[in-house]
């Protein structure tokens, strides 16, 4: 009997080539904590500084802002208040659209909400599955008419406010149209780089070009504070308004309360930041481990007839936060054996997020044509990608 | 020449009797971690759980209900955000109206926005400076007009959807009557108990009253977790609806995203948790040193014609979070120099919150007279109050 290699078999093969044959269960992505995090750590429990004031957060904030170009970096709690205070720093009123992704974790759409505005859906490009330009382009064509020094959608009368691209996975967006549309239709962009630090875009960051792009350091991100997030901004004023309204809007006074607008408590807490600068510090070494692993997934990969490695492309350096494979379109339908197989194995494997505009909150959202999203949704798998998982070559 | 003593030299001596002589300033409040502060911490980051997955917020929340009575605990990343949930999860909508102290932290208000709803002042209590039950039920009674089976305001036509009730200072406020009022005008009650942990009327929790009862974690309160909080609450409804959407409201699925409603990312770090769980061990002993500072501070303060030292009340007892001297009506407008020579004297004293009806983001907002609040604003001085500052007496 000729025994003709099963597609699932292919698959686990392939990625047992690059993880090894395992005993436990390899998770999607641990962080790691082998340099300063517990000294920096305990210097925070030992001074007493754990809270709203101490040393770490204004070290974590320049930090970041150094080593992303950005001029200012402004820490919060985690990437949805980021993207919530981003988008209201951008001037999204109750009542606007705010055109995001459908390829997406939820939070991008929460924050919309959170701002009392609705998210209106857009396509992805099929290489890294980030906003498509062309398609929103095209629908923009279609829906925007001026109105008011702006423009708004004709079909729903709601001003279109802001372009919020997420950078999938960590590959950067194709940023340049979308900016170059933003312009066009007088909106603002706010990047949701939530997955994307440490990528770049020629020699810039990913989360630099808009008005604001946001990280997040929850703790399946390529860095951790726990939880926690950061608003970087090139704008002074923007980087003024954005500490401010996260910080419960307190004017500076030597004892007294004045509090000038409505504000959140989006601050993240010095204890937090203490571990973000000490992953920050490991941040290179991260990087480095991330490629190794994507370069083995794309090697593993390369010649495989019902697979195709979603690499960057040519000029947009991933941070290769979390590999995906994609299925090719005659195994759609078949992904949930895919991960099953995997699991069996001890390899912890995803599919990517429901669509937002399938979810149930916002499934009544406007949106233009979804097919790219649509017929990928089901065909997408997500790989173990922890830094520590890369093995080195001697 | 006959030597008067200065109310200012006689105030900056009875603290000194309490505080001692110090050279280095003397905090309003300060965290002590002596005890399995730096073990939990260490296990976190040892383990790698420092963030959304860990046994420290399951832990924690738990000792949290154990200790308070509550059936429930929601750990969340801040107080203002377990406000903002609670009222959501209590039902106030956009465009209603929520009843309020103007006495309080503007997150309070703030919370109230999030919701798009608008905080209607309420006047305090001349005790303990909590929402007036008397006050607020005459307010009402003018108000009040029933509307779609409940009430709404005849003036601003909003409805009134929830009373706000905060434990100033973590003196419990006179909840029973508060209650009442709010189950004739059908309103729900949300208890501000930020400062309230470990106060009790009667022999129940503060914060275990209302649907819901906050609790805040921020540097300066009882027990610290860095930044943080968590929702009391004795229905498992409003429990597990406050997890959910604390938590992005994801359904339980072994690997698929979908969220089944527009919602927070809220939750508590585990790292925070650890933190929180060695701070609750060590909850009896910093309740009895806070009380012991208290007796200080009120024995001192004790035969003073015009210092009030703000005690609790009988049957309603404090956590002593954070002590008050009341200037009588004779020093209005000199307030200023106590602060300042407190202050020259190592003592880092504070006025009470600038009142919340005086803040320019709340300033049109619709209130009741506030005579009583407006009266003491001026005159409230608050204490160095942090568990070490209390000196065993042998
Ligand atoms: C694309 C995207 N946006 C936003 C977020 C929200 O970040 P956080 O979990 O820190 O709130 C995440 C990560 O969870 C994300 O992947
Ligand atoms: C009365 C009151 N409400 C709400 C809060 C908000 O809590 P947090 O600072 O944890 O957001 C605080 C404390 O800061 C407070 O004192």
């Amino acid at each position: 009997m000729m025994s003709v290699t099963s597609p699932v078999k292919d698959f686990v093969e392939r990625v047992t080539a690059v993880l090894g044959v395992t005993e436990a269960p390899l998770a999607l992505h641990e962080p790691a904590f082998s340099g300063n995090e517990l000294a920096y750590v305990r210097e925070c429990l030992d001074t007493g500084w754990v809270s709203t004031a101490g040393k770490f957060v204004d070290e974590f904030e320049s930090r970041l802002a150094e080593l992303s170009g950005a001029r200012h970096a402004i820490a919060v709690v985690n990437g949805t208040a980021g993207l919530h205070a981003a988008l209201h720093v951008s001037g999204v009123l109750a009542g606007d659209e705010v055109l995001v992704p459908t390829v997406s974790f939820v939070a991008t759409a929460n924050a919309v909400s959170q701002c009392g505005a609705v998210p209106h859906f857009v396509d992805c490009a099929p290489d890294t599955y980030g906003m498509s330009p062309a398609a929103l382009a095209e629908h923009l064509r279609q829906v925007a008419e001026p109105a008011g020094g702006g423009f708004r959608n004709r079909h729903t009368g709601r001003r279109l406010a802001a372009i919020v691209p997420m950078h999938v996975f960590g590959h950067p967006v194709d940023i340049e149209p979308l900016l170059d549309l933003a312009a066009r239709y007088r909106m603002p962009v706010v990047e949701d780089a939530a997955e994307a630090l440490g990528a770049r875009i020629g020699d810039r960051s990913a989360g630099t070009f808009g008005v604001a792009g946001v990280l997040s350091f929850n703790g399946n991100k390529i860095i951790t504070t726990g939880g926690g997030g950061a608003v970087l901004t090139n704008d002074a004023d923007v980087a003024r308004r954005l500490k401010h309204l996260t910080t419960t809007a307190k004017a500076a006074h030597r004892w007294d309360f004045v509090h000038d607008e409505v504000a959140f408590n989006y601050r993240m807490p010095n204890l937090n930041a203490a571990l973000g600068c000490a992953q920050l510090e490991r941040l290179p070494e991260i990087l480095r481990r991330k490629k190794g692993l994507a370069d083995a997934y794309a090697h593993a990969f390369a010649d495989a007839p019902d697979f195709r490695f979603v690499d960057e492309v040519r000029g947009r350096s991933s941070n290769n936060w979390l590999n995906a494979i994609e299925l090719s379109a005659s195994m759609s339908g078949r992904r949930d054996e895919f991960l099953e197989a995997a699991r069996e194995a001890g390899y912890q494997c995803r599919p990517v997020w429901r669509l937002l505009h399938r979810l149930k909150p916002y499934a009544a959202c406007p949106r233009m044509g979804l097919s790219v999203a649509e017929s990928l949704e089901q065909r997408i798998i997500n790989l173990p990608s922890s830094p520590q998982l890369f093995r080195e070559v001697a």
